[in-house]
């Protein structure tokens, strides 16, 4: 649908979503003119139409989707509106694509200050500019008070695979070096840390950052890699497990190459949970052969979401599909897949 | 992550959604092998990685998202997960794209009964198959009690643009017929009538389905349809304004010649609704040179979704942006844009 020309009066203090605003009708189209495009515009979104046609460049389509329901929206080092173009960014990055288009589904709490969507909004949009992405067609839906908690937002990402690249969570091979990006337990627990009755003044900040200009460094230095992934919910320790698992390899972890921030360290004993089992949103997990190490490790040196980055372990020949961390004191144990959520709505 | 062979134990009636299936940890997987994969398992959503990989045919990339947050989730005629498909679908095809991959994103209430959640699933999958597309990437995630209404289903997606259609909303020429594919307000007055409260037993059922087919069909008979919409929130009265407000043009619209059933009739006029402002989700309005009106009509009826297909009307040179219903009386009144909401959380 046409609106007209961008004259959009400003969002006053006091104005709240409501259930008109997901009507499909006169305020949807205010609330699109007044919060979305000023932030969001571009060539694709601005025809308004119930899809957007984009040429895409030759190879494979890669296709992926993740829904934020973060808690709360506003956390020290972000908000859940470029959490949520970072997220899915990194989710198409890590399969060795060029993030090209994102979509993005909201849904609204009915009473969410127009404010509060507004800074959102203007972080997506900053966001996507920094990763390089477009924000091309979108969705928005209100639901009553008490049907959902402020706001859900969906982002789904296309992208196209690199030619020459052969990254799978099945493709470990034994003498693999395993390489962290930095610091783990970051953005769980700037989560956990500003939650009503949790908040100890940490200074502990959310890692959120997409990871794609990282990635295609490295590729473009190794285009070899074997395996990549972020690591987000369940932590590192979910991660290494998947890629053990998926791969029927085995895997020795270095308790203490493991970079964790002190303030972390202290939040997650006070609070009894192990740093490898917090989600991060701006870290990478990858498996390389152990020539290429040195060169991965000081690629994503350059870049300040790797300026941690250090090789954590390796792959090896025994007990495949378990994960086993070497101690500071020389004694040995597994690193399990985390059971449950001690963390929930973190991302 | 790759997951143990699949031999899922069933699942017991008085199982829930916990807050640990949402967690990425080994409650999840279980979900995963024991609610999704059964029957959604296709070659790339096996692969179980962040991102699907798919080839598209060479063309244009059509693009689309929605978020469904219907209430209740099970309704005369559908429930929320072919909903969901059959939407985004829809969305897509009446760009003129042939849909080809979807995503589903889940956000699941703790406590939502498994069973219900199977049924959804089951009942995405069937949609799925129907429409010729396949679900290739997803995700879940659990939030608390009274965080949200059972459970929202994201769904977006991507196909391949036709070649030789100029399909746009901004493409109505003076002179086009209007045509509607079949009664209006069945989606929308199903919902209302289903809701506690409401429920008169009135026996009107959704007209949810997926449009692609019939649109194909179509386009191949006339490629040069004008514009095409589903006139779903806001029902048609808001997908007429758009267009007409896209194109600058007029529009005329026979009272008498639109299909509305009797019990959506009676049901609409007991609750003081007009069921042109009522959603719709399996219904189709287009805009066609006058010449080729009679051949577009024609292909649709030989489609079950386009039995009662049907010219309305037609596009004017006078009273551009506006659309004017001539009653059976013979007066005229301007069909608005609704305002606001009358049915919200009808898709």
């Amino acid at each position: 649908m046409s609106i007209a020309p961008a004259c959009p009066s400003p969002i006053q203090r006091h104005e709240t979503v409501q259930m008109a605003h997901g009507a499909g009708g006169r305020l949807s189209q205010s609330l699109m003119q007044r919060v979305f495009m000023p932030h969001l515009s571009n060539a694709f979104l601005d025809m308004l139409d119930d899809q957007a046609k984009v040429e895409l460049p030759a190879g494979k389509t890669a296709f992926t989707t993740d829904t934020y329901v973060v808690s709360p929206v506003f956390f020290p080092g972000g908000n859940i509106g470029e959490l949520a173009v970072n997220g899915t960014v990194n989710d198409l990055a890590v399969g060795g694509a060029r993030p090209l288009y994102l979509s993005a589904g909201f849904v609204l709490e009915e009473g969410l200050p127009l404010s509060e969507l507004e800074t959102i909004v203007s972080s997506m949009a900053e966001a996507a500019r920094k990763a390089g992405v477009m924000i091309v067609t979108g969705d928005t839906k209100v639901v009553g008070r008490g049907q959902c908690d402020k706001l859900f937002i969906n982002t789904s990402g296309i992208g196209i695979v690199r030619e020459g690249t052969a990254l799978s969570c099945r493709n470990l091979k034994t003498g693999d070096s395993i390489i962290l990006s930095g610091s783990v337990g970051d953005h769980g627990m700037a989560i956990m840390t500003s939650r009503e009755g949790l908040s100890f003044h940490s200074g502990i900040m959310s890692d959120c950052t997409a990871l794609n200009a990282m990635i295609e460094a490295v590729l473009d230095a190794v285009p070899s890699v074997h395996a990549m992934r972020d690591p987000t919910r369940g932590g590192v320790a979910a991660t290494l497990n998947e890629l053990a698992l998926s791969s029927a390899a085995g895997m020795e972890i270095h308790e203490g190459s493991i970079p964790v921030r002190a303030d972390v360290r202290g939040a997650c004993e006070l609070l009894g949970i192990d740093p490898l089992h917090v989600a991060n949103e701006g870290k990478l997990v990858l498996s390389v052969s152990p020539e290429h190490a040195q060169t991965v490790v000081g690629v994503m040196r350059a870049f300040e979401c790797g300026r941690d980055a250090v090789i954590i372990g390796s792959v090896v020949a025994d007990h495949p599909g378990t994960v086993v961390m070497r101690t500071a004191f020389g004694s040995r144990r597994i690193i399990d897949l985390p059971l449950g959520e001690q963390l929930p709505r973190i991302c």
